[in-house]
């Protein structure tokens, strides 16, 4: 579990590595996000290991990635939908097609395409300005402690006099 | 290694992850985007074993994510610098601190703060249309084949027919 691993770090994306950090567990979302709801049609679309993918969905429902729903009855089937808060990583999802279509390209190009639904325009992640409603560029961005910050004066990067490998 | 269990998948989000789905490649770059550029820097701000940390900035090297610069001769002594690629990072990162800060919110507020420098506004990452140039809803957009689409017989997702659990 990433979990325990990451429990020591202050920082918000530790905390979403706990939940979407696991092997596969991100495929498992993109392919939520191309519509795939059951069991058998995840682990036809990924040739991941049953047990491997089931491990997987029980801590997307326990992080409210998806709920888990009874779709028939007898015998007991149930379909994992996207909650609000599993749909909101299509953001981060589509940063690391875009990345991995730039600096890993498939030979044959991308295997997907993102697309704006009507104007059919290619869809990418870009970073952008909440004051100034502008995109903006990665070195115009600045990382600065926020309300959140406590000291961690154990951890904290000691200095440059440390000698480095 | 991520890289073979991946294999079979034909997807750029899967060879993004073969490069940074690895336990504490995330963070590392991360502190890489804040500067820390030293191996004592990372273990300090980590507080990861040394040997996990030596083999995950090893494979960022190996994948060209971070350039291993000499900056002192007697001892020697290498830094990590990130390439572009590495930088290019940024936007999925600042995606996934935003969803941790949203949906897994630590309880005394964002513990850092992204800002764009000068006018102090809080950056996030959004959806782009590059066609109409304009910020796209999540559920305005569409996955379609790409050019790099191949046929994948034996994994395509089959039917709603098969039981699902």
């Amino acid at each position: 579990m990433l979990g325990r691993t990451y429990d020591d770090q202050i920082c918000s994306l530790a905390r979403t590595l706990e939940v979407v950090g696991e092997r596969w567990t991100l495929l498992i979302v993109r392919d939520a996000l191309n519509g795939i709801t059951r069991f058998e049609d995840f682990q036809a679309s990924l040739d991941v290991a049953r047990n491997t993918l089931a491990d997987r969905l029980s801590l997307l429902v326990q992080y409210r990635v998806f709920d888990r729903v009874l779709y028939q009855e007898r015998p007991e089937r149930y379909e994992y939908r996207l909650t609000r808060r599993g749909r909101d990583l299509v953001t981060p999802i589509v940063a690391f097609i875009e990345w991995g279509d730039t600096h890993r390209p498939d030979p044959g190009g991308p295997p997907r395409r993102i697309e704006h639904a009507g104007c059919g325009g290619r869809v990418v992640a870009r970073l952008y300005c909440t004051r100034c409603k502008e995109l903006t560029k990665p070195e115009q961005i600045v990382s600065r402690p926020g309300r959140g910050r406590r000291e961690v004066t154990t951890r904290q990067v000691t200095s440059r006099q440390v000698a480095a490998r």
